[in-house]
């Protein structure tokens, strides 16, 4: 029997686990799950013999190096904080290893001995990134192998509610952690390429830059651009590239409301606001805004940001109960970003029978022949329920699929990888698609933002 | 004779060295002054016979030692992160210090020993921190003396160009360090009390949210929030003070013209522009707007930023020529403060026969036998020329006049000390006079925030 040691079944390991149960007895596979509570890893389980859970707290240098040096290869589903450390036990007994998350600079030191001891540390094998690497590589190798030559890239991601469970004026809920939705974009501007020149967008102003997508079936979605969309430009073998821009998906309507809170500084998580504890939603709008010994927050507020008396927008706020004076913050010490995300939760918490949707939308644009093109390619995935949600298919699904086929011989290559190489998206890109994970593609006129060039 | 070491004789220097060097003779005084280059210093000193310079570098420990060991107080001028080893060295050969500059909890961390040795660390002591302080605390203490409450305490001061010198649209040139001015008020929101209520205001708001100040024969000036209003609130015994706001003073209409450059991420100095050495002005206000073929980049930012037509803001833009798409930046990997720096010194670079001016306004609110009052305290010094400047009377004159107070016995009391006690601020602010150093002093009717509280 082969063994897997999976450390960590949170919210990403349901489809996960299932896909290597259910693969358990072909391919004899033994799954030892880690957790420092084995309580719904055992759900999860469901007492099938081919796996078991285990008791491991990764801080404890016994149990962690005793649970690797017994098994045949490792997938971390920790926080991508914690992977160095069982990513060096790894290296040092022999064991491949496969992880969901960005490549830290700790663990891009371990590449050389990698390669040295012919292992594996396949990271970045989630959805986003993961899923996003490989259909884009996919499609850019495809139009590189008939001799063309790319000019536009344009990758976008969101993770969002279902459709049928989309019954909020925001046409957002929580499906991952809250906190990162809050500090979305924060740390530095966002930068990107746009027609051969590099553009920059300072934070506050990066929800007032979105782009329009629309998708056959789910109709129109908005992005806003990541912190740096040349992350890859190098990885993809794009560093002549024209036009490169990796961004977020939200519904239409998201941005310009949410940067209300950025505009005011509802979004910092760099100080804490006095007495947060005791003041109430309307206490802590008002923070944000001069004080008036007769003028509502809700005229202040209409002011300051000149919103219309019927713009629409303001329904949204509303919604959120922002300015209800009798609702306590409740938190002590609590930065702005820590009370607004209290706030949200209140109304952006998933209910038992909410369901989640992954969205991906890639542009290519590309010169054939002195003709240009463009394809575009998006794909959609909605969650059965709570547990097997689309964020835990589509970022358990390829790590599982990559881990068994390191097993299997079919991924080789060693050192400490992206899923960016046919060797690894070929295969895995095929086999997502008998779970509906699936890339609709089609050709249309090439727009780039330049129509004289075109 | 008492020997008076000077270490840094940079810009503040002048008016500093010419009051202690025309007190010199009658106060038995001989000043060493210390600097890396001693050419303007000797321009200073003029010959004086009860005056030398001397090369000193103040990383070379021994050089420093030797000059602190052998004078009876140390007058540094030096930026403000090179004091603390001047301090210690204060402390270890038993002499009194003078700065201008912020307390730095390195040198709060030799209060204990400054006060087992006798010794007085004297700090803040220049304008702003400095004047501000004693102005401040003579006011409030005699509101307090008489048997006052204080409610509220808002205080302004702006470095600016003398009315006669004032030649451009923006009313500002500059007076002091360019690099702070372009970083103003960055680095976390500003906060601040009005009528018992925390207000928080992010930086890109920062200059929208401004107070206007009238001063007699002045005219109009406009303020923004300092970073931290609260900083001094124990020290000036306003614990339960209702309102209380610092702010940095400007000509009308400066904080609207630059919340554009805020706005656009122009004062981000946390990333580097590519290619910054080779763009052009235009193409650097470009880098901030979205990519259009055909449309202007003055169309772009008149749409990015709702500016009409005929908004008077716009004519400031166009007289610092940040639309010249000849005029090449030619800084490397140049951060946008950076850029920005070098497009507005090419505007605002004090000429040879301009003049600064040093603004400064109190007010004071309090409660007296159940009735509210207002004290409102203002001061205007204008520069000579360019070495006998504002800001050098104004951080020197203090400087100089608590040095010599020290040495003759009227400051006694030893440790890390700002100036505001009695002790300090009344000879000095009573000498600062006879230099045309004065506040005006007014009571109005109480204002406040809240006139139902009158």
């Amino acid at each position: 029997m082969r063994k897997i040691l999976v450390i960590g079944s949170g919210k990403s390991a349901s489809y996960l686990l299932k896909y290597l149960l259910e693969k358990s007895v072909e391919e004899d596979l033994f799954i030892t799950v880690g957790d420092l509570n084995t309580e719904n890893t055992k759900k999860l389980l469901d007492n099938h013999p081919n796996a078991t859970a285990i008791t491991l707290d990764i801080f404890d240098d016994n149990s962690r190096t005793k649970a690797i040096k017994n098994t045949d290869i490792v997938v971390s589903m920790l926080p991508a904080r914690f992977h160095i450390n069982v990513a060096k036990d790894c290296i040092r007994y022999k064991k491949h290893m496969v992880t969901a998350s960005y490549v830290s600079p700790e663990m891009q030191a371990l590449d050389h001995d990698a390669k040295t001891n012919n292992l594996i540390l396949m990271n970045e094998i989630g959805v986003d990134p993961g899923i996003d690497h490989m259909s884009a590589m996919k499609v850019l190798d495809g139009i590189r192998d008939k001799g063309g030559t790319i000019i536009l890239f344009e990758s976008f991601t969101g993770g969002l509610v279902s459709p049928e469970s989309d019954n909020n004026l925001w046409h957002y809920k929580f499906t991952w952690n809250p906190r990162n939705v809050v500090l979305a974009g924060q740390g530095g501007a966002a930068k990107f390429l746009q027609e051969g020149t590099y553009k920059y967008i300072p934070y506050h102003r990066l929800f007032r830059r979105t782009e329009f997508l629309d998708i056959d079936g789910f109709g129109r979605f908005e992005a806003y651009a990541n912190r740096d969309s040349l992350k890859y430009q190098s990885a993809y073998g794009l560093d002549n590239i024209k036009t490169l821009y990796r961004g977020t998906m939200r519904r239409v309507g998201f941005c310009r409301a949410w940067n209300i809170f950025v505009s005011l500084g509802m979004t910092d998580d760099s100080y804490t606001i006095e007495d947060s504890e005791n003041m109430s939603y309307r206490d802590f709008i008002n923070a944000f805004l001069p004080y008036h010994h007769t003028d509502s927050v809700e005229l202040k507020l209409r002011y300051a940001l000149k919103i219309d008396q019927d713009d629409i927008v303001w329904e949204k706020l509303e919604e959120l109960d922002i300015f209800n004076a009798n609702k306590k913050v409740g938190l002590k010490n609590a930065t702005p970003a820590q009370i607004l995300q209290k706030i949200l939760m209140d109304k952006w918490t998933l209910a038992e029978d909410d369901k989640d949707m992954i969205v991906m939308y890639h542009k290519f644009g590309y010169e054939l022949h002195g003709k240009k093109h463009q394809i575009d390619s998006n794909m959609v995935v909605l969650g059965e329920n709570q547990t097997y949600t689309a964020m835990a298919k589509t970022v358990g699904l390829p790590v599982a699929m990559a881990t068994l086929a390191i097993l299997n011989g079919q991924i080789t290559t060693p050192g400490v990888q992206i899923p960016i190489t046919k060797e690894i998206y070929e295969p895995i890109l095929s086999e997502l698609k008998d779970f509906g994970i699936i890339f609709n593609e089609k050709e249309v006129h090439y727009l780039g933002y330049n129509p004289l060039n075109n």
